[in-house]
C-alpha cells in the first residue's frame, strides 16, 4: 500500500495545493471552500465542526448544560464570574510529581501538589507544545504556534521583524476588557522588545522575568562558566543584550525594575519574589470585588536551578533540581493557601501543569518523566506534562482522567469561564474544556493533539495512539533539545498504543492500527486544510523555518 | 585507582579464599572468624551486627518498643495474634498501578489498590528478586535464592538431585506450628515433585497451580502456538511433564486435582478460583478463632493472560493484560472487603506486591514500569516492584516511603507478628521490617538491598544509590529474560544515583561516589563473606551455574 509515502509531509501537501488534492483523492475525501464540514459523518471521530475559524470539538450537550447551571448559581451567590489561576511550572517532567508516580520515589516528595491531584482532576494525558515559548503563548492565545509565529524560544537579544503581538489577542486582554483584573507573575519568555511585554499584550499588571533564569545565571556562574564570566568582552556582550533583573509593569506605563539580579543569591530568591506578588494580587482583586484571571508562571524547575535559602537542601536528594520542586510545592501550597484565606477557593478554578517536558539535557539539573524523550521533542517525554484542575465545590474530589487536554484549551475555558465569546477573526486550536473540568463525569471535549516542532508537524494524539509522521532520533541518549535530528522515512507514519506501549518502544501501525489510519489521515487532512484560509504566520526569524 | 578491576567478581572472591583476603588487606578491613562485627564502627553504615547467622539491620530501639506495645494491646483486645495476608502478583511491573503512576494513564485503572495505598504505606523502593522462583522461594524462607538453591524458575518437568525443600522452613511451617492456620492460594512455581509441594513445605492448606500458567497455556492455544499444539509428538511430550490443573492439598496428604485445565476458557477463570479459596479460607480461620498467615499468590498478570469471562474487555485498553490487571485489582477489593465482613480487618497485616518486574519479552502481554530493564534483570525495572502495606488502625493512613523493603523481609516480619523467633541455625538474609511498616513515623531497618543473576552477584541498592558490579545488555530494547547478557568489566562498579536518574542512565561513580565506595565494598565484603560460614547451595541443575 501506498498510503504512508504519499503522506509523509502534509505540511508540504499544504503549500503545495496540488499535492494536496492529490491527498484528498487518495483519502476518497471531499475537499470543499472549507475543511471543517468534511468529515462530519465520520463514526470514528466524533468532534464536530463548529465554525470555519473554530477548531472541531467533541460536543456533550448534557454535561455543557450541567456545568452552566453550576456556574450560574455560583455566579448568582458570589455575585461574581469565577476566577481563574494558571501556576505553569517550567520545565517539570510529568513524573515529577508524587501524584504522577515521582515524589518521595525520585527524592522530592510533592505533598501539596499531591493533595491537590485527590481533591481535583488528576488529568494524565494533559499535553504542551515541546518548548517553552511555544507553550505559553499557544495557552495564552488558544492558537498553535505555528499560526502566531512563536514556534521556538525566543532568543536573548534576538530581534524579530514582524512583532507576533500586534496581531495576537490573549485571555488576559480579553477578560481584562470583561471586568476581569488580570495578571502574570514570574517567567515571560515572550518577548522582550517594547510592544511585546505582557502589561502590552492584554495583562493589567506583571511582575516577573522577562527572559529566562539561565540567561542570568550564566554570567552569574564562574563555577560552571568560567570561559563566559571571567571573559569580559563575552560578558560585555551578554549584558548588551540581557539585563538580569525582575521588572514589573502597568498597563499603559514603561517596564520598571524592580530587582537587580546581580548575584547568584538573589536569582534564587525570585520565586519567593513571584509568590509574594501573586498573594498580593489575590488580595487586591479580593478587595476589588472583581474576579481575576492570574498566571503564575514559575521561574523554577528550569536550569540553572539555585535553591533559595530556605529550601537549601531540604529535598531527601539535597541537589538543586529537587530543593526547587520542593519550593514549587510549597508555593503551590501557599497560593492555594491564600485563596482560602481569602474566601474565594470555591469560586476559583486553579490549573497546574507544566510548560514541557524534563530537560534531559539539563541533567542532573532535570526532572523525570517515564516517557521516551525530552523537552523539544514530540515523544511523550518532550510534550506530556502533569495536568491538575482543582475547584473545591466545583470539581468533584478523587477525579481522574487519561482524556485529552491540551494546554490551549485553557485559553478557551479561561473564556467560557468569564463569560467572553473567543474572537472568530483568526483561528483558535483550543477547544473549551469548562465541560470536561466541571462535570462530575465529564468528558473531554478534544477530539486530537496536533504536535509540531516549530512549524513542521510531526505527530498527533487521538484516544490511546500516538501517531508519528517524523520522529526526534537522538545519537545520544537522554540528549534531546541539543542534540536531536528530526526525521522521516517513507515507512512512517508509525504508531504506538500509548496504553500498552507508554514508552514508544514498538510501532503497532501495521499490526493492529489498519482500522484507525485512514482516520487519522482524514483528521491531520482536516487540520492542515485550516492553514488555507488561517496561514501560517512568518515572524522573520533569523532562524530559517524548513 | 586500582579499585574498580580489583573488586570487580566478589562471588569469585569468596570460592578463591587467597583472593578474598586481598580484598579485605586493600579495604583495610579485618576478616575474622565472623564477618559480623567488623563494620560496626563505621560511620556511613547504620547496620549493627545482631548474630553471625542473622542480616545485620538498623536498630531504631524507639519505633520498635512502640510498635510491640501496640501489638500487645492489640493482643490483649482480640485475643489472638495477627493475621498476615500477602497479596502477590505474578510479573506486575512497578508503573502499573495508578498509585505508581500507571493506572488510568495506561490503560486500567486500579481504584482498589490505590485506595490500599493512600490508607496504608506505600513503599517505593520495594525489592524482589528478578525472577519468579528465586523471589517467591526468599519471600517464604528469608534466605536468598544463592543459599537455598532456588536461584532460577524451575522449568516444566526439570528434575533437580535435591530437593531444596528438605533444609528449608517456611514462614508458613513455623507459623504453623505456633498455632497459625497457614494456606496458599494460587500461583506455587516452587517445586512440583513430590516433597517440595505447598502443604508439604508449611502450609497447612493449598490450592492453585504447582507451575506457572504459561505451560498450560502454551499446550491449548493453536492460534499462538500452531508448532505445539497441532503436532501431536510435542503435545505428548509436553504432557509427559505437565498436568495442567488447578490441584490442591492439605498437610499429611495427597495431591488432589480439583480442576482439569483442558481449555482457555477454564485457565482464564482460576484466579477466580483462587479468589473464592482465599475468601473462604479466611472465613474458616475466623470461624475457627485461630490467627492465619494467607499469601494470596494470583496466577494474573504472568502471560499469557487469557481475561476471565466477566473481565474481558473491561479495560479501557481491552487487551488481555490490562483486562487481566483490572481483574488482580477487583480480587484485592474482594479480598479488602472479606476482612472487613469477617471482622478481622483492624487484625491483618495486608502487604501488596509483584514478584519480580514487568516481562517486556512478552509484550503487549505486559506491564509497565518507569524503570530500565524488565523480568530477568537486576536493573531496577526487573527486581523495584510497587509495595504497599496495609493495616487499618494499626499503619497511619498517607504513609508512604522511600526506604528499603526487601520482600525477603516479610519472612522475618510475618514471624515477629507471630511471636516466633527466626532460626538460628541457618542464616536469614531477611530483617525484621514490623517496625518499619507499623510504627508512625518508622524507618527502614535494611541497610541494602542485595541483587543476584542466579549465583551471580550483580548490584546492590544503598540509600539512593545503585552500585552495578555486572549489568545486563539487551541487544534488542525491552528483550530481557530472553536475550540479556550479563556483563562485566574493569570500569565496574557503576554507580546510579536513583533520585537524579531513575532510569539509571549515567553512572556517577567517580563523578560524586568518591565518599561512598569504600563504604559500598565493605558491605559486599561483610555480605560475601557470610556465604563462608553459610554457602550456596548446590542443587545439581541440569543449566550449570556461572
Amino acid at each position: 500500500m501506498q498510503r504512508t509515502t504519499k503522506h509523509l509531509d502534509v505540511v508540504t501537501a499544504i503549500r503545495r495545493p496540488g499535492l494536496l488534492k492529490t491527498l484528498a483523492v487518495v483519502l476518497g475525501i471531499g475537499l470543499g471552500a472549507t475543511a471543517t464540514g468534511a468529515l462530519a459523518q465520520n463514526p470514528f471521530i466524533q468532534a464536530q465542526p463548529i465554525s470555519e475559524s473554530l477548531e472541531p470539538a467533541r460536543l456533550h450537550a448534557d454535561q455543557q448544560s450541567e456545568v452552566a447551571k453550576h456556574l450560574k448559581e455560583l455566579e448568582a451567590r458570589t455575585g461574581r464570574k469565577p476566577n481563574v489561576l494558571i501556576m505553569l511550572v517550567d520545565d517539570m517532567g510529568w513524573g515529577d510529581p508524587g501524584a504522577f508516580g515521582g515524589g518521595i520515589a525520585i527524592g522530592a516528595p510533592t505533598p501539596h501538589i499531591d493533595n491537590m491531584a485527590r481533591a481535583g482532576l488528576k488529568l494524565t494525558s494533559t499535553y504542551a507544545q515541546p518548548t517553552c515559548t511555544p507553550t505559553r503563548s499557544a495557552m495564552m492565545t488558544g492558537r498553535l504556534p505555528a499560526r502566531t509565529g512563536l514556534t521556538r524560544p525566543t532568543l536573548t537579544g534576538e530581534r524579530v521583524l514582524v512583532n507576533p503581538w500586534e496581531s495576537e489577542k490573549t485571555a488576559a486582554g480579553l477578560l481584562s476588557e470583561a471586568g476581569y483584573m488580570t495578571a502574570l507573575s514570574g517567567k515571560w519568555h515572550l518577548g522582550e522588545a517594547d510592544g511585546g511585554q505582557p502589561h502590552q499584550v492584554g495583562y493589567d499588571e506583571y511582575l516577573g522575568i522577562l527572559s529566562v533564569v539561565s540567561e542570568f545565571t550564566q554570567g552569574l556562574d564562574p563555577r560552571r562558566y568560567p570561559e563566559l564570566t571571567l571573559n569580559p568582552e563575552r560578558m560585555a556582550a551578554l549584558h548588551q543584550v540581557s539585563h538580569p533583573a525582575v521588572t514589573a509593569g502597568l498597563k499603559g506605563e514603561a517596564l520598571k525594575v524592580i530587582t537587580e539580579l546581580d548575584s547568584l543569591e538573589k536569582v534564587a530568591e525570585i520565586d519567593q519574589q513571584f509568590a509574594t506578588y501573586s498573594e498580593d494580587f489575590i488580595h487586591r482583586a479580593v478587595q476589588a470585588k472583581k474576579p481575576f484571571y492570574l498566571v503564575h508562571s514559575f521561574s523554577r524547575v528550569h536550569n540553572d536551578n539555585f535553591p533559595a535559602k530556605a529550601f537549601t537542601g531540604k529535598s531527601p536528594a539535597r541537589t538543586p533540581y529537587k530543593d526547587a520542586v520542593i519550593e514549587v510545592d510549597d508555593i503551590v501550597g501557599r497560593l492555594l493557601t491564600k485563596l482560602k484565606e481569602e474566601g474565594v477557593a470555591d469560586n476559583t478554578l486553579v490549573f497546574f501543569t507544566s510548560d514541557n517536558g524534563a530537560n534531559e539535557d539539563a541533567w542532573p539539573d532535570a526532572g523525570f518523566q517515564p516517557w521516551r524523550g525530552g523537552k523539544g521533542t514530540t515523544w511523550e517525554g518532550g510534550v506530556r506534562v502533569p495536568g491538575i484542575a482543582y475547584w473545591p465545590g466545583m470539581i468533584e474530589s478523587g477525579r481522574e482522567s487519561d482524556e485529552l487536554f491540551d494546554l490551549m484549551d485553557l485559553f478557551n475555558t479561561s473564556l467560557t469561564l468569564g463569560g467572553v465569546n473567543v474572537p472568530t477573526d483568526r483561528y483558535i486550536d483550543g477547544v473549551d474544556q469548562s465541560s470536561f473540568l466541571l462535570a462530575n463525569n465529564g468528558q473531554s471535549n478534544r477530539e486530537a493533539v496536533f504536535m509540531y516542532s516549530e512549524r513542521n508537524f510531526t505527530a498527533l494524539r487521538w484516544n490511546e495512539f500516538k501517531v508519528h509522521f517524523k520522529v526526534f532520533q537522538t545519537p545520544v541518549p537522554g540528549s534531546n533539545i541539543d542534540e536531536s535530528m528530526l526525521i522521516g522515512t517513507g515507512m512512517s507514519p508509525w504508531v504506538y498504543n500509548l496504553y500498552l506501549d507508554p514508552k514508544e518502544m514498538k510501532s503497532v501501525g501495521h499490526r493492529t492500527f489498519e482500522w484507525g489510519l485512514p482516520n487519522i489521515l482524514n483528521l491531520v487532512t482536516r487540520h492542515m486544510a485550516s492553514y488555507r484560509q488561517y496561514p501560517m504566520k512568518e515572524l522573520g526569524l533569523a532562524k530559517p523555518v524548513q
